[in-house]
């Protein structure tokens, strides 16, 4: 099955070439089953696996129907794929401005088009064998919801709820997911720390009257799940109420708007259409979602203006928020497997919205 | 004194470039002390940083003598810069193609040098500050160790024990390091798995006669430190006694060829002579050690034929191998700072290095 994934992606590319040269570890795994320092070479019916000599058995162990080519390691990676150029077309994911210029003086840009469009598209949707991964994944953040219900009281810091939860995400398999932009493995943030989207948790402690505002982001065996709940501890104002339940209908409408042949755009605006409307569209300060897979972020984009389409297969997050400065935030945020119409997609996350008063 | 870091880039520049523009988040935290989604222009006296909306109040916070500048997400942050293009002379340590590709039409060659160099550079010797942050990552590795000598028992799975050390690292504010090339946390691998340097943490189950090689990279406050330590279950055989003692020999031989204006080849030949002369030189497959810092792996590199001399302020590992394939592995690694010479170094990593038979 995935030796048919290379074959496809070639097959997609008519005339245009007839092998891939992958170097990015995500379009790796996807092809091959293996995550690691490599570069693959795929042609209609073989894949070439170019490791170091210290991955190659873990090359040859976790690859599927790759055959492992043992090469020096960093640069030396390279010059045994350059033979190579001159026997076929490739398309390429290289984004790396050093290695293409160590490729470009030994072939022309015809036969090596840099392009990682068809890799994306390949990916943006998913087949059985991934969608169980992205469940596992989401039965595991469900899990770590009832952890936050269990575990959030007064005095705990976000980093000790952020160390129990990583925790019980390992026991059952899930890691962090690595995110470049950030050092925080994911986010917890509490009381005026979660009107920051992106807060990196710290050591404030929970006080009554808080939001804390919970963004699982969990991969299991490559595959990642996205979802976020906003909880309260104790009594919380009427402002915060109010807010929550409007980012919980916004949600809703977003989650209903969700079926094969919507633009992605209309998604986006059946969650901020009704936030502008009660008077909160600035600070609504992000987009409403995007694909999740093998990158926390991948297509397709869940924003204004984004024309391209829903189809049955791509996995997505929807993820409204409102974040009232110094004050208060509330996100709420599932993953969603697309269908044919709304009533057959399936929310993989599955914990409850209701605002949970603890 | 960040500020100060991105002046002495530029000096060290002279008449080739007035002006950094930054893209990579390690480099931009190294300037700004913000890591997160942005741009950052640097001139002599002053630091512009470019960011998306949802991440300006966190840049705000986070950063040091960095104005923010609010610009749209993604391809938009880009645009934003763009115009500063005519103003300066720039280096830059982007190596995005597609990136590039859009800052060229607006520049010339000679007014933007792609060359990371400078950047990596100045990295490579490790101020107070930065000592202090490997030293309590650390601090944190030597306390993980001792967890493993308690918790090391028949019938725990490497990844039991992996989730173990993650929440105790986690608790003293340690992360995993989000190295790109695996999707593994940190190494834990148990009997003939330690056979392979970067083996995957499994689910199986430690038995008497193992070796457990833990090799724990942990971030505190944006800095690395890196050590392994390989223990024994119960008793083990002869021939692993003896590998164990050769690779401890051959690390000690390492850490006492450190010292500044040594080159980094003749550490590599301290611990690689060691091991060839007893029979096991194909038995060492990597390179004896790298720079550690804000990435896992920097310069400088510990290997054969590796010219550049060790500097006071470098901070870099002592790592040793034998890998007997199908059989077990033993690794001993150091963090260790280097100074004027071997007696004055400060080996940052601490905890005993005598087989530990559990």
């Amino acid at each position: 099955m995935l030796k048919e994934r290379a074959r496809n992606i070639i097959d997609s590319l008519s005339d245009e070439a007839n092998a891939l040269m992958v170097f990015r570890p995500e379009n790796i795994f996807y092809l091959t089953g293996f995550w690691g320092e490599s570069i693959a070479l795929c042609t209609q019916d073989r894949i070439k696996l170019f490791v170091p000599k210290l991955e190659s058995s873990r090359a040859a162990n976790e690859s599927k129907n790759s055959e492992i080519i043992i090469a020096e390691r960093g640069s030396g990676l390279l010059k045994s794929v350059i033979p190579n150029l001159q026997k076929f077309k490739f398309y390429s994911d290289c984004n790396d401005y050093e290695t293409i210029q160590s490729i470009l003086p030994h072939t022309d840009n015809n036969n090596f088009v840099i392009n990682e469009d068809p890799f994306r598209d390949a990916r943006i949707i998913k087949d059985d064998f991934e969608i169980e991964k992205i469940k596992r994944a989401s039965d595991i953040i469900d899990k770590l919801y009832q952890v936050c219900s269990e575990e959030i009281k007064k005095g705990i810091t976000e980093k000790q709820l952020q160390a129990k939860l990583l925790y019980e995400a390992m026991k059952r398999e899930g890691t962090s997911t690595c995110y470049p932009f950030t050092l925080n493995p994911f986010i917890v943030a509490s009381g005026a720390n979660s009107a920051l989207p992106h807060f990196e948790t710290s050591k404030r402690e929970f006080v009554e009257g808080d939001f804390i505002v919970v963004d699982l982001t969990i991969r299991y065996d490559g595959y990642i799940s996205d979802a976020t709940r906003t909880f309260a501890l104790g009594n919380v104002s009427n402002e915060m109420s109010q807010v929550y339940d409007l980012v919980k209908k916004s949600q809703q409408q977003g989650l209903e708007c969700v079926e094969q042949g919507v633009e992605c755009r209309k998604v986006d605006s059946a969650c901020r259409d009704l936030i502008s409307k009660y008077g909160y569209g600035d600070n609504f300060i992000h987009s409403t979602g995007h694909g999740v897979g093998l990158e926390v972020h991948e297509q397709p984009w869940i924003r204004p203006n984004e024309l391209k389409k829903l189809s049955k297969g791509m996995v997505v997050t929807v993820e409204p928020g409102i974040y009232i400065d110094s004050k208060f935030g509330v996100r709420i945020e599932d993953t969603i497997l697309v269908n044919e119409n709304t009533n057959t997609n399936l929310i993989l996350t599955k914990f409850s919205k209701e605002l949970l008063i603890l």
